[in-house]
């Protein structure tokens, strides 16, 4: 085991709380300046472009955006563009790109050519010198310093708390995104669970962790939690909506199937609570990943649970952070070396 | 083992070329009805709104819609609107809600909520007399005939086919849809595959399973083809564009990983044999599903490979039969009864 990349790699987890501090006090101005020129444009669509965890903040940005603004959102598939040479047409749009490196040669190409059409372009990135910072009009930098380990944490944090911050003076241009005032702390309490983390994920190792699932604004931070479960311990988790789950997958549910439901509170409670029921009617084991302003819940389910006064369009934050800890404990739990996944790079670069 | 379910299961998907036959001879009036309904209003976005099997089949209608026709695409998240009341302005845009049964909830419920803000909206259902084809201005019926397996088969390719005439006249109108005048014959090769399908199916029990990655118009067949993996033999492969295996879930490759990448011909083929390349650099498996104007592969790749002389963005449904023949035939080399998932009914309706 890497002492010291595992060390890194929590010590990325546990600046957390200081980035999405420095970004509530120091880019509200550049985050007020993006929502200006989205109200004067009044656009069509609000597209985003990203792969891997930046996909995953976009998906977090869709509900925020669709849930409180009502602005139509779209996940753009940008190989349309980058395979074929052809893409929808963008020139009424604001297009977001979001990339922790900013190299991502299809988010550039997808930026650029929704700039060359006369769409306002937005680059949410870590570097801002990168070559997506350069190709768009407006920058939203993410402050998260440099970021070393493998698997993606405060850059994926800091692009959520940046579309957060987005989302709440999008329509109220005099608002100090004071809703978000409670996230630092809630997110300090969250890096200090690792004992409660440790615990859920001696309780998840012995069995197949089948899939991560969440409804609503419990989605997003599901599918960012598998996609860490995979990079950390390689756990063949699948992440799924609610919905969808039940449109099929529940197929899979056996004896040593087991499933982490993900709740953030409010409507994704009900949501989480009545799938776990119907999990463990099938015979299969489900274990909770709660943060927000949750009810207490049944002794007997494996849960990490963080009550902090944060309504649910922000608890996906807080969520993820516990993922992340999970994630690494898991591994741990495994034998296996968290910071370092086989195969992976820093930098994807998909043409 | 249920004898007549699966005769029936089998019987299903050997119809679908006759379906397809259907659509094409009695449906293209009603498709052209939608398409100069589109082209008049000259909406902002095209927003697709289903669950399992038929979301699948809109994530097709994105490609062909964004890649053939340049209309930006939206594939909808109705939990905005069902779980919190609140979704997306959709005045100016068209809704197309896709559903087998016409039952599902949320699609009905969105369709509704679209239609009632001023939104064109249209429905495409099996049966023409349910809730969602009620809910709608126009209904392009999927002619089908009654589906009773549980795995959904002919219903999806008839969506797919339905999207295909759709993209093919709506910047055209004056086109008989002759691009798609050779899908039922490559069907009707496509469904002559079984014995192919079984050895394919034979060479992939022995290993997990663990993804089925397409790239551009290959990507919509991957995940139509993991959810029947899932249903038939619960199989829990994960579907992956290309772009975004690379991005982390390539982690997961090692000895006993074997994936399944799917290949329609065109700009799909050098991204299958890429990831090829990657998967066995890594020390993985991997398989080829490949259906259009392929070229031939190496010996020493699993594989089922069905030329047709149809073009990439017609491709994919051709692929997807000969995924449904695999799906079948995994589950009977694994000893389970691809007819009866268990757990799942045939129609899923999620508020």
């Amino acid at each position: 085991m890497s002492q010291t990349e595992l060390e890194r790699l929590r010590a990325e987890i546990e600046e957390q709380p200081d980035v999405v501090e420095r970004l509530l006090d120091r880019q509200l101005g550049a985050v007020r300046d993006v929502a200006r020129s989205i109200r004067q444009r009044e656009p069509s669509a609000v597209v985003f472009v990203a792969r891997g965890s930046s996909d995953n903040a976009a998906v977090y940005g869709r509900y925020l955006l669709e849930v409180c603004n009502r602005r139509l959102t779209s996940l753009a598939a940008p190989s349309g563009l980058t395979l074929y040479g052809r893409g929808p047409r963008l020139d009424r749009t604001v297009v977001i790109g979001v990339s922790q490196s900013g190299q991502g040669e299809d988010v550039i190409a997808y930026v650029r050519e929704a700039r060359s059409q006369g769409a306002a372009t937005v680059a949410i990135v870590n570097d801002e010198r990168s070559p997506l910072a350069e190709s768009a009009e407006s920058v939203l930098a993410c402050l998260a310093g440099p970021e070393q380990s493998i698997p993606a944490t405060k850059t994926v944090v800091a692009q959520m708390t940046l579309l957060a911050m987005l989302s709440s003076v999008l329509d109220e241009p005099a608002s100090d995104a004071g809703a978000l005032g409670g996230l630092a702390v809630a997110l300090r309490a969250a890096v200090a669970q690792r004992e409660a983390a440790a615990r859920l994920a001696r309780a998840l190792a012995p069995r197949t962790v089948g899939s991560v699932i969440g409804r609503g604004f419990a989605f997003p931070p599901a599918l960012e939690i598998a996609l860490k479960f995979k990079e950390t311990s390689y756990t063949r988790a699948e992440p799924f909506s609610a919905a969808d789950f039940l449109h099929g997958p529940l197929a899979l549910v056996e004896p040593n199937y087991s499933a982490l439901l993900i709740d953030v509170g409010g409507r994704s409670s009900e949501s989480a609570l009545e799938l776990l029921q119907a999990i463990r009617q099938r015979g299969g084991q489900a274990a909770m990943l709660r943060a927000g302003e949750i009810e207490p819940i049944a002794d007997d389910v494996p849960n990490i649970s963080l009550h902090a006064p944060i309504g649910e369009p922000f608890a996906p934050i807080v969520a993820l952070v516990l993922g992340q800890l999970v994630a690494v404990e898991l591994a741990l739990a495994l034998g296996l070396d968290p910071a370092r996944p086989r195969g992976l790079r820093k930098v994807t670069s998909t043409r």
